[in-house]
This record gives C-alpha cells, sequence and structure tokens, in this order.
C-alpha cells in the first residue's frame, strides 16, 4: 500500500484522469483511470461495481453529476495510499476499446482539410461546397469497425479506377492514408424526436479520444459519389485507448477561429468549445505533422447540434469525431493526401520518399492540451501498423 | 391446450414460421414466432431460454444449423396441442424492435430508383454515375434511429435551400418522403480483416425485414455534397415487427434481371438471390405503388460480399437494406419523389392531390412471396404516421 508516484511532468497528472478498460494477467477486462504510468482498478479502489464492467458505457450513461462525483473521489482515494492490488504499471496491462461504440459520425470540420480535399477531388470546381459554411458536414462511419490503438490494420483491398482507365479494378489500395482527429464520447443520450442544444454539449458528451480514421483514397474517389465514402473507409478506424473527460479540458478551451457567415441561430452560441490540442502525427518514429485542434472552424457542441437537430436520438457510446484536423500551414496538415498533395509531393520518411503508407509502416499520434497551473494533460497515443492485404 | 388455427390462406402458414420480439399485457419483451393470427412464445413452446431474451440477437448468433434445427422443432411442436399460455392473439400483444442494429448500411441497388433520382437531383449529367454498374452503392445510416413499424415518425427539421435562394433556411421539411425496401438481418458476422463471398450469404444472414427509410428531400439534396445523406434520412427509419427467415424465401428466389457489364470475380457467381418478393404501398389507405423486388439490379449477397471485401467485420445484428425498390413502370416506383417525379406530378390519395407527406398521413408497405404449393409468404407489414415537427 504506497502513494502513486508521478513523474515530474507527466501528462497523466492529478488533472487529468483519463478512463479506459485494461485487464492485467490473466484477468477480466475492467475499468481503470490513468495515473502517471499507473492504471488504477478503479472498482478495487472506489469499491463501485459499475467499473468492474469491461466498458465505460454503464458509467457513462450515469451523467454529469456522478461524473464530478467520482472525479472528486478519484482525486482523494489516489491522493492516499492505493492497495497493491488496485494498482497495475500500464506497461504491464492489455488496454480495451474503451467503450462499445454506438453510432459513429464523421464530420469534416477543418475548413484547410476541407479546401484541401476539394481542390485534390474536384480540381475543376470551387474547393469548398456551398453547403460547407453552413453545416457541418458528416456522414456515418462503420461502429463496428472502431478498434482500440495497438489494432493491426489489414490493408483493404477494394474497387479503383484511374481516370484513363476503361473500367475499375480489384485490389489492395495504393493510396492508403491516415486521418489525425479528435473524437468525441456521448455518455447521456437524448429521446428519439428530442435536440441537444449548442449549450447541451456538457451535459451530454463525457470526453474525448484520439482518432485515427484510416482512408483508402483511391477507393474512396471511386465509390463515393453519390452517397459518400463507405469501403474507403469502413474497414477500420483507431481510437486511443484513454478516454480524456471533458473537465479535464477547461484550460483548453478556446474560441472558434470564427465564423462568418454567422450560422444559423441552432449553431450560434454557446460556451466556447474551441479545444487547444495540439497534435503530433508520427511515421515509422520520425515525426511529419503538427496539427492543431484549435484551427478547427466547426466546434464539437456543433457538430453535436447539428447531429440532432433533426430528431435523431444519440445513445450512450454515440462518437462522433472531428474530420482531419488540418491547418494553414503544410505541417499542420492531418492526412498524408495533403500534406503530400495527393502524392505529387513526397515527404521523406527516415531517409525516404514517401507518399501513401506502405505494409508494415506505423503511424502514432499523439496529443496534449493545456491544464491548470502551466501543466499539460495527455490524451496518450493512437497508433496502428499496416499488414499485407488479404487475398487481394 | 389446443391446436393453433391458421385462417385459409393466412400468409403466415406453416411454411413462413417468421420470428418477432413481443410483450403480453404486463409481461416483459421475448421471442414469439407468427403462425395465423397467433404469436408464439417460443421460450415456453420449446424450452429455451435463448428465446426468453428482449431480442433475436442471442439465437440469430447461434448460425444456420441452430436456425433449421429450431424451424423442424417449431413446426413439429407448433403441429400438435400449445399450452394456452404460450399463445397470444397477434391483436393483444405490442411488437418490438425484433434485434438489436448493430451497423446500418443501405443500398442503392435498384436501376430505375437510381436512374430517377439521377435524373432528379442531377439533371444536367448522366443519370447513373459511373461507379454504379461496377458495384453497389451504399453508404451508412443511423443504427440507433432504426424503429419498430407503428412508432410515430416527427417530422425533421433542418436545413434547405431552393437553388434560387442565397442563404438556407431552416424548419421543418417539405419534402418528406418514403423508401420502400427490403432489409437483410446478418446472424453470424465475420471477423476484422476477413470477407464474406458472394456464396456465404445464407451462412450468414438469418432472414429479412421490410423497411421504410424515411427520408426529407430538401434537407438531402442541401446537405449530400459530398459525404452523402446525413440528416434527410437519420431521424428514422421504420422496419417491419417479423424477421422472415431465408428458409421461408426458398420459393422465392429467382436469377437477377442480368447485369452487364459483368461485375468484377467477387461479386460474381453464387446462388441467385434475386427475390421475388411483392411490395405494396398505402398511403392513408390507398394503394399508391406495387414495388416488386425481382426488378433489383444488385443482389443482397453481392451487397453483402462488397461490404466486407475491404475487411470490414460484420456483426449480429447487422441490417443492410437493399435502398428504394422501383421498377421501370410508374406504378413500381417505391418513393413519392419518383411517384411524383421531384413534385411535380402530384398522385390523387382519396381524391386529394398530393407530393409529399403531410402532418397525419400515414404510409403502409407491406409484401409477400412466393411459397411451396402456391401458398403465399407474408412480410407484415411496416407502417407510420408523420406526426408534427417540434420547435421548427
Amino acid at each position: 500500500m504506497n502513494v502513486i508516484e508521478i513523474p515530474d511532468g507527466s501528462p497523466f497528472g492529478r488533472d487529468n484522469l483519463p478512463y479506459g478498460v485494461f485487464s492485467a494477467a490473466g484477468g477480466q477486462p475492467r475499468v481503470g483511470v490513468r495515473l502517471g504510468d499507473t492504471v488504477v482498478d478503479l472498482a478495487l479502489l472506489l469499491g463501485d461495481p459499475v467499473f468492474a464492467a469491461p466498458s465505460l458505457n454503464p458509467f457513462l450513461a450515469q451523467g454529469p453529476a456522478r461524473w464530478a462525483q467520482v472525479r472528486e473521489r478519484i482525486r482523494a482515494a489516489a491522493g492516499g495510499p492505493v492497495p497493491d492490488e488496485a494498482r497495475h504499471p500500464v506497461r504491464d496491462v492489455r488496454l480495451h476499446l474503451p467503450f462499445e461504440v454506438a453510432d459513429y459520425v464523421d464530420f469534416y470540420a477543418s475548413e484547410h482539410h476541407a479546401s484541401n480535399l476539394g481542390r485534390l477531388f474536384r480540381p475543376d470546381a470551387a474547393p469548398l461546397l456551398p453547403n460547407w459554411k453552413h453545416l457541418p458536414v458528416g456522414y456515418h462511419g462503420r461502429a463496428g469497425t472502431v478498434v482500440v490503438s495497438g489494432t493491426g490494420i489489414v490493408r483493404p483491398c477494394g474497387q479503383f479506377k484511374a481516370p484513363d482507365e476503361a473500367a475499375p479494378r480489384f485490389g489492395p489500395s495504393r493510396r492508403l492514408d491516415i486521418e489525425a482527429e479528435l473524437g468525441f464520447v456521448v455518455g447521456v443520450g437524448s429521446p428519439l424526436g428530442g435536440r441537444i442544444g449548442v449549450d447541451g454539449f456538457a451535459e451530454h458528451v463525457f470526453g474525448a479520444v484520439l482518432v485515427n480514421d484510416w482512408s483508402a483514397r483511391d477507393l474512396q474517389a471511386w465509390e463515393y459519389v453519390p452517397l459518400g465514402p463507405h469501403l474507403g473507409k469502413s474497414f477500420a478506424t483507431s481510437i486511443s485507448p484513454w478516454v480524456v473527460p471533458l473537465a479535464a479540458l477547461r484550460a483548453a478551451r478556446v474560441p472558434l477561429p470564427g465564423q462568418d457567415p454567422e450560422p444559423l441561430p441552432y449553431l450560434r452560441g454557446g460556451e466556447d468549445w474551441g479545444l487547444d490540442v495540439d497534435l503530433v502525427v508520427t511515421w515509422n518514429g520520425q515525426e511529419v505533422a503538427r496539427p492543431r485542434y484549435r484551427d478547427m472552424y466547426w466546434s464539437p457542441a456543433q457538430m453535436l447540434a447539428h447531429l440532432t437537430v433533426n430528431g435523431a436520438s444519440a445513445r450512450t457510446g454515440d462518437l462522433f469525431a472531428s474530420g482531419t484536423v488540418s491547418g494553414p500551414e503544410k505541417h499542420r496538415r492531418g492526412a498524408f493526401i495533403e500534406l503530400t498533395w495527393g502524392g505529387r509531393e513526397p515527404v521523406t520518411v527516415r531517409g525516404e520518399e514517401r507518399t501513401f503508407l506502405l505494409d508494415g509502416d506505423e503511424v502514432t499520434i499523439s496529443a496534449t492540451a493545456p491544464g491548470p497551473d502551466g501543466t499539460r494533460i495527455g490524451f496518450g497515443e493512437v497508433t496502428g501498423t499496416i499488414q499485407p492485404a488479404v487475398g487481394g
């Protein structure tokens, strides 16, 4: 029974307290909170069986008053001696998908990303489509293929067709890409026919994760008209194992860069939910981009308000992601299709000229945000390694 | 304890045996099978606790050998006297969503529907996009708003913009529509990185339901580029309470109308899964269309093969729907936007000229298919009534 040591400058200090689901050798998955390099077993620490579950969902459903109360109880309990059986070095545990994903919606909320993709996919048209500044454009992705960081990413096969080819071909994707995003996790849902206003964000959303929305650009380019991306995205979406609660992001909240034209009233007002989160993308260990979430055009509160304004219900475990986080400068771009301008401007990765992902490549996205008193709040990382296609 | 009487010509005879989830007065939801106008409580009839669940999912996950075995046991047990406590008149029970929907994908598999929508949404371009005859185009819908027949449909609000308007407006949809479809329910999933071939359909899919994919055409037209439909569809999708097992559709299987060009090998071959299902659409009780599923271009086996060819996993409870069933003649069109040609050619409903749905309108889609020996297999119906918008 000892006090948990938190290394100086750890991004997992007492002001972060991200939640995840872990299993220790031979044990069943259960909920833990990360403090420094230690995973604390919450069912044991707090004596609360809601944390003996293999997912965060039962706790998420309990709502913001309980989230605040539990956060205070963890701070109090973890400030003193913690029983040995309730603590595990993070390197000794396996981390699982932290929550059961209900519906997964991916937005497209970076003006820089949407403009860049518009230029690349539709070179003869205006880069931003007419609706883009009026609503946070988004679409439903495949909830069943949201996987936890570290899951191998099998190169997807599918159809693609070059503009000068008469018919599509089938095979492994040749333009496998990443999208560095933040995702937001719904705790408290809303009924069918109801709405969550822009002011309701913190009453419904528990916290945030890092997202890598793996994208096969060749499959996507051929399939996406008129119903949007499908197989180019549905093979896998990776998320970080730690859900950072909104309560840890108070010091990270900033105004949006500005919206012109002013959006319709249902998207207007509300509190500031721009977030000063700095992402870092590494490719085989080498840093290739530093996207900043504060550059995003639409806030996550606006995304949720839009998502439900038609009366669609929200559920515990709904995940909605921001879309690629890209900024105005080249090194702020969160997707390789932008960073290499459609593959025409390779980047140098460990001495090699590279465009899209090769088998064996590893991509890791990490992030931090300001905490209180000059500290940093860590999101940890979301990582994945490309495995060869099967049965191309 | 009596033998269950099945009225002559009932579409719920001994060769159908569709599964649903019901509750009788004061009771918990549990699995039943429909025979004539009687719902038989399967946990009581067969003494198997898998049917005491409030959803079909545990049974669906057991796979085709068990599905066949249970079908034989039901036929045997329901052929003799059935205890009174295991039988309920269908009019006395409440019918629930029959399964928990995992992911919901909606295809666009009717050539006539896709061509008609192309002409209406993109009048200056070729009606079919270049990819359409090479792959079954589809997209993910919102699983959390799939509701059972009879659920009220609140008119959705959202953004829309007429071509001659400078900016979008917000309000209740003025072009609320239906889409008459068949949906297919996955019983046995597939692992991430794996595939279900065109020959694997009956090993993975348990059965079919009727689907009404309610659509707000004005919201959809403004939002759908470039990521596809979202709020125009996500407010509600209704399904019939009875899941007709594939085993009941043997006599309904027919070849597809024909595919030219021949699709890529992963979509080729497999058994015939065209389906001779006749749909009837009524609007306030008046028949307005009779779509035929046998006119569909892509088969559900091809849809599932496409869905998973990129390594996307499938899960128990996945629902994939066909998209609107429309045929070449006007009275075969399964959506009002086609039937009224974008609202320009009203239809007469109970003496009134009508285009899109008004508050209070009721739409019911029913369907039957050939069974053995000249009998008919019924899908029952999916119905919904439009309720006024809230907070427009």
